[in-house]
């Protein structure tokens, strides 16, 4: 498409050339030319769409390439990535050897950290203020971070620790109310009392009540906000929460309204001292489906302009799945609560919560605390089900392990996203969870192979009297791809099920999806007329003795999985088989390696790490061959 | 000793049976019970001194066999420990079959949790409370938190989200202005500001203001703290920042005035929604040398009661050694900071505080942040030292990934209290870091085995362009014992180092201060004319190839850690001699197998995992002699 702005703008020094009159131009056309993309490529549209003139004011007064700009969670620096010199490139975004969904050093010398957690800009924004103010230097620091964000532990963390610096620090709060769903908690209703009693022409006002006072040169930042305050109405409400942090506020100000931002931002970069500018913006602005559907618009598909789904896949997911499974289990058993960090529809929890809303607990983007949330209620007998993605839930690790795991809390762990995750890349990939939880005593690791193993996994989990968590990965169930009897037997403790006795001495041991990777694997062997085993190891912890037998007597192994093979399932089997003082030279892992694996199709990346069907079985033909 | 009143207390029904009058009497008995009692076994003398009012207060009130009371962090929990049948045990505290220093479930059904990590009180009490709102049930839930714990982001979360909560849970915040070492940050400025503009009078007045408005049944809560405040003279200022996230905050109030404090306690028992009563402590109170200097006896080991320790060892601890090489390596370069987490003495960063004042960072009780002001630092050129004992630094694990490991940050992890701790027990082991870190990418892992080595490990970090981790354990270095040349070998990635060549065709291969036990082994074999060799690893990550070499030639090996054996070092050894296709049957590892080790002496818990050196020896003469 040709933009008669847009298209001129190859970094921000083209930006600063507009005078400024121009910006809301500018911004029309960035929002119609992002729209137009995502409607292509999918990616987070929504939260992008409302932040898009707060990014051009930024990259208008700072200049990133020397100030330093940090992104919280991440997924909404679009803007940022077409202003920097990324246009040409945002047709492949989230795409293989295209651009990242999420700050990215690697690409851009405007990104400072690959980021795709909640909560990191404020501390890591200290770190690099800090560092600043040791080396003496003067570059801006500003940090961009949601109100879904800040209320994460770590952000609280640091907002108690600005005290440690004496020099400028910019908190931008983007304010669109709206965490991926509602956002909850005190400090969201604090928001959102400031939100109610301020009317759009108070926030004209209070901008231009904080230009008047600012900028404070040659005077102290603490009379600038009394006479700012002094002729407001609500003003002792609006800050207090940040000002019994000692955390100078301005605010709240519209954060659709471009030239004033210019202002604000001139004005605000030239304090001495840490600061948060209050800013409303509008999640989906200007694209009326988004506007209307933001948590539908978070990440989304491919789609029409008009709002529709491009192609609603039929297919069921393991999230689907479990969707079913967790509602209808809540039915038969009143004990079961589900407990979320923000995350209820990327968890499938959304029939649960309409059906059992008084069992269903979102505590915000809080990881830690939903873990401490479940030890607490499963101590009184109730049978909480945490449900948070792998990558997620290493926020929760010291939980898991003192929480839960010592005090042999029976809290069930359903961990989504395990393995590998496609387009999000090397942030939200759930790698390391079999090796971070196999450490801990009392703990339980399964994974099911589709969704009837999913089911009598939660059967299992809701039975147990410890710590259970079970695993699957962003993919669809395969139930109709294979429809083997041996899917329907109940799991028990420890044991793996055969799925196909091979006539070899191969057998190809996998865990959870990688199961189905494994038949087909198998298949393609056969046409080699190499017939192998399949085990379907179902549990990572405790390993099956019968696959320590079958390593005993002599078999080949090949373990699969979706996971890091440094501390994973293929570890654990070689510790156990070790310690039975099996010769372990017939043992191979498949899983993926000491590296970060960029974005691509999660099918993609399962090729390239080698554990694809096509992948294990040539594993299996090159230990065959030997 | 005879105590009037505390010799017939063997629970809390005893207690309850003393008239109110009686209960500063039992304070007195117990104070001087408990200075007598750890000054013979060591222990949290200061904090456990600070709240034996409120202790008694809280019993005399409540029915913690009913209700549940949550300790934060946990090692204030003595006079609760008294109090409840646990008297005549006291004088085996923290010692091998005798009390545990931190709640411990098993030990009693007035402890609800095994904790000793700050911040969980708070959110497991909210789990607790949301259970009984499910259940319908309706005892009352109590968390007693410091204020240097009330500042952990985990603790912030959950004061976030106690709106899930339509029903009783009493936040007491024990407020003695003072962490282990003094509190850091905007909350504790804020709460100073409080304590300065309130007198002793003015907590006589607040604390007889609120029982004047309180039971508030049949009234909204709302309206009797509007009443409580109107009469306050600093109201505002004072209840700000809870007020701010809308929780019923009532205090100041002394909390060594028992009889005001069990009206208190009576008074808010009865309140229908969650609130916090604030109340001053002083640690150490009532024994001199502990109140002049409450950091010292923050943990002491025994001591004279004149205040005297009881034997200063003159041995240099590992945290000694890593103190003096810090301070040493601060002199050298400029760009080395240093961060702790409340723990600038348990961390041996005395010296490098007092020398360079403005690279040294004290956050606070917040691990997390700790990992991301490095991440930031590094990325700006610094170089900075995380020191995290191991245990807490799962608080940082997500952090470490993402921030560090992630973005190939050259920070540097020096993980004090890796391994066995000794009488801290389960909670303060440090098992895993081995395990949870060699799963991240770009991360190099070391141990050194003495002084000399810390000082070479940390030379090579602080010129390494990759994160290093270099882990050291509570335990004394051993430097004049074995003065091998071999010791003095500057570190070289990857680069294991053998300390011994023995005849044989036996090595063990040790990892950090397991080499000194690994070398006390070899000579205690010699007697035995088995001669081993002795190699000494230095690296977890990469695992040396040599080791896999002697793997492949067929030697016998015995991996040595004090780490879990899961996930640990020999597990990555059996990870590299498996991938190079090795024979792992003639491999053993010795570490602590899938279980929690109770309190003990550190050299009694070496001796039961068996990493201790006769062990080594006898697992070795095992292998030998098959």
């Amino acid at each position: 498409m040709e933009y008669e702005l847009l298209n001129s703008i190859d970094s921000p020094q083209d930006l600063k050339k507009l005078p400024i009159e121009k910006l809301s131009q500018l911004a029309d056309e960035l929002r119609d030319f992002m729209t137009q993309s995502i409607s292509q490529t999918g990616g987070h549209l929504a939260s992008n769409l409302g932040i898009i003139e707060l990014t051009i004011a930024m990259h208008y007064v700072f200049d990133f390439k020397a100030d330093k700009l940090l992104w919280d969670v991440g997924h909404q620096c679009y803007a940022h990535k077409i202003l920097t010199g990324r246009r040409e490139m945002f047709s492949k975004l989230r795409q293989k050897d295209g651009l990242s969904g999420f700050p990215l050093p690697a690409e851009s010398e405007y990104d400072q950290f690959s980021v795709g957690h909640a909560g990191t800009a404020i501390p890591t924004a200290l770190g690099l203020a800090t560092a600043c103010q040791s080396l003496g230097t003067d570059e801006k620091i500003v940090s961009l971070v949601g109100d879904a964000s800040i209320v994460n532990g770590v952000s609280f963390e640091a907002l108690n620790n600005l005290g440690l610096l004496k020099r400028q620090m910019l908190i931008v709060l983007n304010d669109n109310s709206m965490a991926i769903d509602v956002t909850k908690g005190a400090v969201a209703e604090f928001l959102s009392k400031v939100r109610l009693s301020h009317t759009y022409e108070d926030m004209r006002k209070t901008t231009s009540r904080i230009l008047e006072h600012l900028p404070v040169v040659g005077k102290k930042v603490e009379n600038a906000l009394e006479n700012i305050k002094k002729t407001f109405r609500m003003a002792i409400t609006r800050s207090r929460l940040f000002e019994s942090l000692n955390i100078p506020y301005f605010g709240p100000v519209d954060g659709h309204d471009i030239a004033s931002l210019v202002q604000l931002f001139e004005a605000l970069a030239n304090l001495d001292t840490p600061a948060i500018l209050h800013v409303y913006t509008k999640k989906g602005k200007g694209f009326t489906p988004a506007d209307d559907d933001p948590t539908r618009f978070h990440s989304t598909g491919p789609f029409e302009i008009n709002g529709q789904k491009k192609t609603s896949s039929a297919k069921k997911t393991f999230t689907d799945a479990f969707g079913d499974c967790i509602a209808a289990i809540g039915e038969k058993d009143e004990r079961v609560t589900t407990i979320t960090a923000a995350m209820s529809d990327g968890c499938g929890l959304v029939k649960f919560r309409e059906k059992f809303p008084d069992r269903y607990y979102d505590i915000g983007i809080a990881e830690s605390i939903a873990v401490d949330i479940a030890a607490g209620q499963a101590k009184l007998g109730l049978k909480p089900v945490v449900c948070i993605y792998s990558t997620f839930l290493q926020r929760g690790y010291d939980q898991i392990f003192q929480e839960v795991s010592l005090q042999n809390l029976p809290v069930i762990f359903c961990i989504d996203r395990a393995g590998l995750v496609g387009s999000d890349g090397p942030t939200h990939h759930g790698l390391m969870d079999i090796g971070f939880m196999r450490m801990m005593p009392n703990m339980v690791l399964i994974a099911p192979a589709n969704e009837k193993e999913l089911i009598s996994a939660m059967e299992f989990a809701v039975s147990s009297n410890s710590p259970v968590a079970i695993r699957y990965p962003k993919d669809f169930v395969s139930d109709g791809e294979y429809d083997l009897p041996q899917f329907a037997e109940p799991f028990a403790k420890g044991r793996s099920v055969t799925l196909k006795n091979g006539s070899g001495n191969i057998a190809i041991v996998a865990y959870g999806s990688m199961v189905i990777e494994a038949l087909k694997a198998a298949e393609i062997l056969e046409s080699d007329n190499i017939d192998v085993s399949v085990i379907n190891a179902r549990f990572a912890k405790p390993i099956d003795e019968k696959i320590i037998s079958l390593i005993a007597s002599g078999s080949s192994i090949i373990t699969v999985e979706d996971h890091g093979k440094s501390a994973g399932f293929g570890s654990a089997v070689f510790e156990a088989a070790a310690s039975a003082g099996c010769d372990c030279a017939k043992l191979i892992t498949l899983g993926i390696g000491d590296e970060f694996i960029e974005a691509d199709s999660r099918s993609g990346q399962m090729e390239r790490v080698g554990i694809s069907a096509e992948k294990i079985a040539a594993a299996v033909r090159e230990k065959y061959q030997d």
